[in-house]
C-alpha cells in the first residue's frame, strides 16, 4: 500500500490543547488511550477504501502509527505509513484534516470529563446530560437553527441500486434544506450526503451539516467519509444512538442489516414508552422498488414481535424519493411547532423519555447475549430494548474487535428465545446473510456469529 | 406536463433594472428582443429534462410565458405554465432563479451596450473589448484570483461510462482546487461539476466557480444546469468560444461530436498562430479506456489536416482522471508565473492573439457554408479556421433553430473539399453518427444535415 | 510638507477598467478630464487636514501628481509627492484608497455614459435615471435592505460644541441601526459617522453604511472623510442634491451656513410640490441648546419666504439627541410601510416629483446670479427654487473654484430682490458670517462674495 | 432612577446550558454564587454610568434583581428593575447583551470546573493552565493570529487631557491593526477602544478584537464598556493579571493610580526575574505632555526600589501618540519571530515564567497587609511582588467590597516599611490623592484608606 509520513498540523482552534492534554496521548503515558485514539486515525484516514473486515485493515496498516507532537503553539500530530490516499498534491484533504482533530477533541474530551470514577455509574438523566455536554463541546448543538436534522440510518452494505436510491431521497431532501445526519460510514451512510450535497449546490444553500456521529467501537469498520463537516465520537453505542435521537428532527431508515435493525428496534422501544406517546417523530422507511419485499419483512417482523401499535410509528414509502422528501420537510414543520408549544429546544430533544435499559451500555459477552429476555412475556417497549441488544450483539461479532475476538474464543453467541420467535429472528436474520447485508461482499462466505435456540 | 404559474422577484442586485430597461423586454415593446428571452428562460427553466430537440422542447412549452412586470422596487417576473420541475415546496429552486435574473442581465446588457448601430461591426481588438465588458458586468472577472479555472469541453450526448469518467475528473480536479467552467449544458458539461462539487466539499472549498457559458443559439437545446453559479450569455457562438479561452486557464477536453470538434479546432487554430507559440494553454484530451480509439481518431484527423506542430499543442491520457488532474494543476502553476512575468491579468488573457477569422460571427446559411474554403493549400491555423466554421455550421443544421430551418428549406449544406479531404472528414463525421454523438439518442434516427463533396 | 512617493494596486474589482479606459484618464489624452481626476484625488488624499481654502490646498499640493499606469491585469494608480498622512507604515490608509478607487470608478463612469453628445440636453426623467444608473454602477443601490438612510446635512464649519452634538446624534441612530449619509467633509458631515460607529459597535451592526455623496465642484472643499465606507461622486451639485433625497429615508438638519440654507430650500421646495404633499420625507432641524437661536431665524426666515405650510414640513427639536433618534427611527418604519404599500422601492425614491426647476444644473455666472427671480410672486416652490440658487451661487462664489473665479473677475454677485426680501436674506447671510459659517475660521477675514440689492 | 423589566435571550451559543448548570445560579440553590451573579449583571447592565462607588451604586440599584427562567431550549434571563439605559427601542444593546451572558459564561465555568475542592490549593503551573482554560473555554485563544494584542492599562479615573490622550494612542494603534485589550471599565479602559474603533473603520478591519478582563471583585466598580467584544471574567486579580501578560504582545501603561501601579509592579516583578530575562515584552508609558511629570515620577520610584535594570524594561513617551503605536507595531512583529523562533504560540505567552509568589491570591486582610515585607533587603523581583500586594490592598480599601468592609472594621491598613521606603511611597501614594486618581472625582473628600508606618 502506498503510504507516507506528515507532520500536520490543526485546523481552527482546535489544537490549543493544553500541554496536560496532550500529554494524555502519548504512546507511553496511557497505552489504551493511545490505541484508541491511533485506531480512530487510522479508520479516518482510510475514508473511501470501504472495507468493514477490521482485521485486515488493521494488518495491512500495521506500520501506521501517529505521535502528538507537544508544542506550546498547539499539538502537532506526526503520522508514519499514512495512507496516501488521504493527501493531495502532499497536502491532507481538509475534510480528513477536520475529522483527525475532531476525532482528537472528542477523544481527549471524553477521557477529561467523563472516564473519572464519578462518572463510572451514570443514571439515566445523568447519561442524557452526558450526551448533552458532549455535543455542546463539539459544537453541534446550535440554538434556534430551524429544525431539518434528518437523520438517515441503513446499511453499510448495500446494493448499487439501493445506493442510488439514498442518494436520491438525499438530493430531494437536500432540495428542501435539510440537514443529513449518519453513521458516517459508506452505503446508505454516505449516499444520502451525496445527494443532498448536489441538491444544496443548487440551493446555493452554503450552511449545510453533514453530522456523522461514531463510536470508538465502530468506526474502524464504518470509516467516516470527508463530506461529513462534522464528525462527532461518542463513548458507545448506546450514547451514539440516544445523540442520534436528541439531535434529529426526522428519521428515514433505508435497506440495511442487524445494525439498521438496531436503530429501528432502539428508536420504536422509546417511542413505544407511554411518556412519549405525544412527541412527534417522524420516521419513514424508504428504498427502491425492489427493496419492497424488504420492508414487508421487516413491517412483519415489527408487526410480530413489537404489535401493531409499533406500526402505527413509521410509514413505509417504496420507491418515491420525492415523497419521502415532502413528507419528511411536513413533518419537521410540525416537529417545529410541537418543540415550541412545549418550550422544548430545536438543538435537542429534551422532552423524550429514554429508559435506562435503552441507555446502559451493553457489553455482548457470551453470558450477556445468553441471558438477553426474548420472550414474548413482556411489553413492547421492553421487547425492542432486548431485541435491541440481540442485534448490537451481531453486530459486534460482526464487525467489532471486541465481538470477533468474543467469538472466535467462544463459538458464536446462543440467543434463547422463545420457540415463537426463533423462527421469525432465524428468517429475518437469515435474509440479512442472503442478501449480503451482514458484512460487506468479499471473497470469504460470511459465517453466522450467533445461534438462535430454544428455552 | 405539469406546469405552474409563478410571479418570481428577484435574488442579488440583478432587479434594480431602470423602468427603461424592464419596458425593452415587453412582449409588446420588441417582440424579438422579447422572443430570445422568453426562449433563454425556458432554457433555464427546463434543465434537468435533458433534450436537444429544440421543436419537440418548443412545442411542448407552447403555452409558457414570461412577462416583466415593471414596478419601481425592481422588475418581478410572471411566469406562466412554466415546468413544475423547477420549483420545490413552490418555491423556484434558488439555482435556477440566480440563472433567470442572469439571462435577464446579460439579454439588457448585450442590447444596451452592444446592439447599437456603432457596435455593429467591430474590429478583432473591438470584439474583445466587448467580451472583456460583459464577463465585467457578469461579474466573471475576479482580480488576483489564483489561476485555476480549467474549462471542460466535451459532448452533451455522451454514453454513461463516458459520463462516469467527466465526474471522476472533475472530481480530482476538485480535489486540487480548480474551478470548472462548461458550455453549461448536459453530458460533459454536467459531470465535471458535480464531480468537483463533491471534492470542493471534502476540501472544505466554499467559493468554487461553476462557470456556464452559453448563447442564444444555442442555449435552448444545452439547457443549464443550475450548478452553474456562474450563467453567462454570450451573444454568438464565436464570441463564446472567445470567452472560453480568454477566461480559462487549462483545457480538458473529452469526447464529444461535432460542437467539440468545433472547439478543438478554434483552440489549436489560434494556438498555431505565429504570435501565441510562446503563450501557455494546458490542453488535455481525455476519456475512460473505451475512448482510446476516439482520441486516436481525433489525433489522426488533426494529423491529417493541421500537421505534426498542431499535435505538440495537447496531450493525450486515457483512463487516469488523477493523471489529467494533476497535470492540469501543474499547468496552471505555470500560466500564473507567465502571466505574472508578461504583467498579463489572471482574469483575462489579454495576451492571446486571435485572429478576425476566428471573430466574426459565421451565418451557417448554404451560401456560406458552400464557399468555406477546404483545401490543403493554406496555412494550418487558416485551415482550421474553416473546418471551424464547418463544424459549427453542422451543429446548426443539427441542433440550432436558424440552422435546422436552413436545411429544412434548402436540403443538407454542401461542403466542397479536396479529394484528399474529403474522406477524412466523412470517416470524422460518420463515426460521430454511429458513436450517437450528434444528438441525443431518441427514437428518430439521425440524418445528416450535410453533404461532403468535391471540388 | 511631508509627502510620499507611490504605486498603488487597486482594492476589489474596481480595477478591472479595460484598456481604453484607462487611456482616458492619461493626461495627455485628456487634459480636462485628467486634471479633474487629480484634484478629486487630491482631496481624497488630504482628508482629515481641514482645509476649505482651494486656492491654499492647490498651491501647497502643487507638485501633487497622479498617473495610470496601464496594465493587462488592471489599473496601477502611481502618486508622486502625495500627502504623507495618507499612510501608515508605507501603506495606503485602506479606507483612503477605496475612496481613491471609488472617484476613478465614478469618473470613467460618468464619462463614458453621460458626457456624450447625447447626454447633454436631458430631461427631468432622464436626469432621474441618470442618477439611477450612477448610483448602480457605484453598487449604492442595495434592493430590500430595510429603510434606515439618513441623511444628515449641517455646516462644514461648525463650532465644537455643535460638533460634539453631531456625534451623539449620530450614536443615537447608531444605536438604533441607522445608516449615515452625509455630503462627506468635515463638521456636520463627519460628526453623525463617528457617533454612529461607536454604536454600530456596541450593537455589534457590522453592515452600516457610511455613504458619502460629492460632486467634483466642491470636493477639493470638502475632503472625504474615510471613514465614508461608499463614496459617490455625483456630475454637479444638482444630481448630488438629487441623489440625497432619492436615496435618503430620513433627514436631520444641522447647524450651517449657506450650503445647508441650500439643501433645506432644495428639499423644502419638492415637498412642497402639490404632487409630493402625500409622500412622507421626515425632517428635523436640531443642534445643541446653543443652536436654538440660529434655528428660531431659519424657522422665521421659511416662514417669512415660503410660507406657514413650508413650517409644517419639519420638526425643531433642541439639544435632545435621543428624541432625534427616536422620531428619525419612528418616521423611517413609516417611511417603509408607505413604500411597500405604493410599491415603490427601499432603495431609490421613484414616487418623489423633482421639477425640472431643481434638476437643470445652475451656472453661477454673475448673468444667471443678477437674473434670478427673488420677488414675493410666486408659488412658495418656485421661491425655494431661486432661493437655493443664489444659496448655490453664494457657496461656489465661497469654495468653489468656478465661482471663485467668477468673483475674482467680475466682483461679488449681485442678487436682486424685492425690497421685502433684501432684509431677510441680508439678516440670515450676515449672521452666517458672524457665527463664521461661511468658511472655516482661518486669519484671514471673510470677504462676502455677494451683495444683495432692490429692484 | 429610569428602570425597565426585561425577559432576555442569549445570543450566540452561549445559552446552551445544560439544565444542571442553569439550576445553579438560582437565588435559591447557590446565595453566593447568585450574589455574585447579581453583582456582576449589574455592573454589565451599568455601563456608561461611571461610578466606582460601589455602595451608592448598589444602594441605587437595590430593587435589581435577576433570574434565570430554566428552559429546555436555554436559558433566558429574567432582568426586574434593570437600568433603561442598556436598553434602545425597548431591546438591549446587543453589546450588553452579550457582556451578560459572558459574565453567565464565566460564572458557569469557573464554578463547574475551578471550584472543586481538587482546585483549592493549586500549584504554579496548575495555575496557569487553569488560566488557559479559562480562556479558551471563553474562546479567546485564537490560535496563528498574528500577535497584535496591545494590553492598555491605566486609570479609571483620569482628566479629560489624559482621555482624550489615551483615545489618540488606540486611534493611533487601530491604524497598525491592533487589538486592544484592557480592564474593561473607564478612562484609560475605554478611550483606547474607542480611538482603535475609529481607526479600524477607516482601514476596513471588521475583526478587531477588543478584549475586556475583569474579576469579581472589581467588575462593579469598572463597569465594562459594551465595546468590549470580548469580556472574560477572571476569578481574582492575580488570575486577571496572568491572562494580561499571557494574553498581550505589547504593553501600554497610561497615567493611573494605585490599581496602575499594581500592574506595573507586576509586569516588572515577573520581567525581572532571572529566568524571564531574553522574553521580548515591549512595555510603553505615555501620557500627554502635561503627564511627564507624572511619569518622572514614576520612574524615579521604580529606579529607588527596584533599581536601574527594572529602568531598562521600559520606555517613556510624552505626548506622541504616533511613536508609541508605531513602536508597538515594531516590537508586536519581533514578538512573532521570537515566538516562532522558541516554538511558543501566538496566542498563549507559555514561556514567561511567574513565580507562585505572584500567582497565589492576595487576600487584603489588616494582618496580611501588616506582614508585608516591605524592605529593601530583598531581591528587586520579592520587592516587586510585596509592593504590588500593597498596592492590590489599597485597591481593595479604596474601590472592592471586601477592602472596603475590612477598612470600615478595623480602619486603614497599616504598612511597614524600611524609613527609607516609607518617605517614596507615601508622596507616591499622595500624589495619586492630589491628582484623584484614587477615585472618580466626587463630592466626597478622598479618605485614605492606608498608613505607611515604620518597623
Amino acid at each position: 500500500m502506498d503510504t507516507v509520513d506528515a507532520l500536520i498540523s490543526a485546523q481552527g482552534s482546535l489544537d490549543i490543547l493544553t500541554l496536560e492534554e496532550a500529554q494524555l496521548l502519548q504512546k507511553s503515558s496511557n497505552s489504551e488511550l493511545y490505541h484508541l485514539f491511533r485506531q480512530c486515525c487510522l479508520a479516518v484516514l482510510n475514508c473511501g477504501n470501504d472495507e468493514d473486515d477490521i482485521s485486515r485493515l488493521l494488518a495491512r496498516n500495521e506500520p501506521f502509527d501517529v505521535e502528538i507532537v507537544c508544542q506550546p503553539r498547539g499539538a502537532l500530530l506526526q503520522l508514519y505509513n499514512a495512507p496516501s490516499s488521504a493527501f493531495v498534491n502532499d497536502e491532507m484533504i481538509l475534510g480528513i484534516k477536520e475529522s483527525l482533530f475532531a476525532v482528537l477533541r472528542d477523544i481527549v474530551y471524553i477521557h477529561n470529563h467523563l472516564l473519572e470514577p464519578s462518572n463510572k455509574n451514570l443514571k439515566s438523566s445523568e447519561i442524557t446530560n452526558l450526551i448533552f455536554e458532549i455535543l455542546r463541546h463539539a459544537q453541534a448543538l446550535i440554538p434556534r437553527r430551524h429544525p431539518k436534522i434528518t437523520v438517515c440510518w441503513g446499511g453499510h452494505s448495500i446494493n448499487p441500486v439501493e445506493y442510488k436510491y439514498t442518494k436520491k431521497v438525499g438530493y430531494e431532501l437536500g432540495l428542501r434544506g435539510h440537514d443529513i445526519c449518519t453513521g458516517c460510514g459508506p452505503g446508505a451512510m454516505k449516499g444520502p450526503m451525496k445527494g443532498a450535497h448536489i441538491a444544496h449546490a443548487k440551493q446555493r444553500c452554503q450552511d449545510f451539516r453533514y453530522i456523522g456521529i461514531s463510536e470508538p467501537g465502530i468506526i474502524a469498520a464504518e470509516s467516516p467519509n470527508p463530506m461529513v463537516n462534522e464528525l462527532i465520537i461518542m463513548p458507545d453505542i448506546e450514547k451514539r444512538l440516544e445523540a442520534f435521537v436528541r439531535l434529529g428532527h426526522a428519521f428515514v431508515v433505508f435497506p440495511g442489516g442487524v445494525g439498521t435493525a438496531e436503530e429501528i428496534l432502539y428508536l420504536l422501544g422509546i417511542l413505544l414508552h407511554p411518556r412519549n406517546t405525544h412527541i412527534k417523530m417522524p420516521l419513514i422507511f424508504t428504498g427502491p422498488k425492489e427493496s419492497a419485499d424488504y420492508f414487508a419483512q421487516i413491517d412483519n417482523f415489527i408487526a410480530e414481535t413489537l404489535g401493531n401499535q409499533a406500526q402505527q410509528l413509521y410509514d413505509i414509502i417504496i420507491d418515491d424519493a420525492s415523497k419521502v422528501a415532502s413528507q419528511a420537510y411536513k413533518a419537521t414543520q410540525e416537529v417545529a411547532i410541537q418543540r415550541q408549544d412545549m418550550d422544548d429546544a430545536f438543538h435537542f430533544n429534551w422532552q423524550l423519555h429514554i429508559d435506562e435499559d435503552f441507555q446502559q451500555p451493553f457489553v455482548p459477552t457470551h453470558a450477556n447475549m445468553a441471558n438477553l429476555c426474548l420472550s414474548k412475556n413482556q411489553s413492547p417497549d421492553k421487547m425492542a430494548a432486548n431485541l435491541r441488544k440481540a442485534m448490537s450483539g451481531i453486530v459486534a461479532g460482526n464487525v467489532k474487535q471486541f465481538g470477533i475476538q468474543q467469538v472466535r474464543q467462544h463459538g458464536p453467541y446462543r440467543l434463547t428465545a422463545d420457540a415463537d420467535l426463533i423462527d421469525k429472528l432465524e428468517k429475518l436474520l437469515h435474509s440479512f446473510i442472503e442478501q449480503q447485508r451482514m458484512k460487506l461482499p468479499s471473497d470469504k462466505t460470511y459465517e453466522p456469529c450467533y445461534l438462535v435456540q430454544g428455552h
